[in-house]
């Protein structure tokens, strides 16, 4: 009856040019034991190996734009998965000339995968469903780049209710009006009674959800997709003082991230892809908290349990 | 006067799989401080940050083959050139088809380097000579590999002989006479006598050269190439326990590799290259060393002056 896993593990928290401390864009995202993972940069496999993070469990990558620092770890990373025996279908969710690039990877190394990539071609017209299970719902949507580039949003379903055990006795109920119970019905028991759901469950946690926004120009449309989020990440490349550096690489600063937060009503901000000038990132907390104080930073690394 | 550089870095010693301790094939060799990048594996941009290697002083980069684990991490290090000012030509040496990745590369990701990259397409029919300035050669020649493959040859040219200064005086020479003493010629004094170059001038040491041979199976046929060379770098992917493997997979054994150098006389033997199948490295030591004794193992960051 414990509650579901919603955990997040930063692989990489650089923009464009790796640092010694900081990889590339890539983080994976575990809902329920289901592994995304959310971008690709350069040596996202060899994070994975580095954290510890179970590497053959991923079937479901998730690539925002063709920028090289996040997608160069794919090529690297499907090898490595077909070189250590992998069989199982792996989705990946991206832009369609993703799939050309790999193509001729494969063509040029005259590999052939011992499992299927399906490919899943993101559009970045509005907020649409991409990935759906019992669990979890994957949505895409519009950000603004100097190329194409969706984000991404990862919502649980509501949880079952939880079922006080010791109550199913004293009840009389069969182990067998479990399931109606966990999704809210009442139910007759063995003596013909009618049980209320309510004497016999409790409500679990309410669902959540993280919406990841990189790469991005300050673009308040967004705010619609990503509305209450338990966590955004949204990326930072900037502090203000490259405010216009920001707008000319269609990037964002710490302040825009955090307002970007306040509008959207979420409980916590997130904020990564660093450019490689910043040594010190406590000045981005400094930065947004004014505006929107439960931030905090995204590090090589870092374990975030939503 | 001092010695010329002729060093080597030891950037990836895996085979196609990363491990936590050993990064995909790629090597740096300074000779005469110019930086021959040899083989480009995933991450090797972050291995040369790691390392503290000249990043942008690499103005030759040699690809092998086009297997994954020996070029993945060249459109992340020519971005991150680019993305750090580079307007330095650079050129790459490789198999026709990795321009075609790269411009695929540069296509979805509406990059645009700042700088040339020339692009030097390598033949496997011979030992051909595709590099040379006044101090170094450069030569591909012929791996069997389960695709296209090439191993290369850097080799110094004769280095200029040393002058004794204090001679120079006593045999009332001008400074104008160096490069023609440097060169081995005999000279005319400001007194109009003869004097021998061996009055004035010691030898300088021998050139010495290096040979990079990965990947490849046992292949005698590369012998006649890297005769003699001071140190010769041949893959040892497997040891004897996995012959069969080393043949089906057309890689070596630390043996076969071991019976390369002594057939080709060469003064040091590299091993690398190891399958990750292997923890102990000194296993392979112990296995060429009863055929070659002079052999040592390529670990990451390892810098050796041959």
């Amino acid at each position: 009856m414990s509650s579901q896993t919603f955990e997040l593990l930063i692989l990489g928290s650089s923009s464009a040019s790796p640092t010694s401390e900081r990889n590339p864009s890539a983080q994976l995202l575990n809902i329920a034991e289901r592994y995304f993972l959310i971008d690709c940069g350069e040596a996202t496999q060899i994070q994975l190996r580095k954290f510890k993070a179970k590497f053959q469990a991923i079937d479901h990558i998730f690539i925002t734009h063709l920028h090289g620092d996040h997608f160069f770890g794919l090529p690297g990373l499907l090898s490595s998965m077909h070189l250590l025996g992998r069989k199982q279908e792996i989705t990946v969710y991206c832009p369609a000339e993703l799939k050309e690039v790999m193509d001729l990877m494969n063509k040029v190394s005259d590999t052939h995968f011992n499992f299927t990539v399906k490919w899943v071609f993101t559009n970045n017209d509005k907020l649409n469903l991409i990935f759906e299970d019992d669990k979890v719902e994957v949505y895409s949507f519009p950000l603004k780049h100097r190329i194409y580039c969706t984000g991404f949003l990862f919502k649980e379903k509501p949880l079952p209710r939880k079922i006080d055990k010791f109550k199913l006795d004293k009840h009389n109920l069969s182990t067998a009006d479990i399931p109606k119970l966990k999704n809210g019905n009442d139910v007759i028991n063995k003596d013909g009674v009618l049980i209320k759901n309510s004497e016999v469950t409790i409500a679990a946690r309410e669902a959540k959800s993280y919406a990841y926004c990189s790469d991005t120009i300050y673009y308040p449309e967004i705010i619609e997709s990503i509305k209450g989020v338990d966590m955004l990440y949204h990326e930072s490349t900037f502090l203000n003082d490259k405010k216009d550096r920001a707008e000319k690489t269609y990037h964002s600063t710490a302040e825009q991230a955090a307002q970007i937060a306040k509008a959207a009503n979420v409980k916590q901000l997130l904020l990564g892809h660093f450019s490689a000038r910043y040594g010190d990132l406590e000045q981005f907390i400094a930065e947004a908290s004014p505006i929107f104080e439960n931030c905090l930073l995204a590090t090589d690394g870092k374990r975030i349990t939503i």
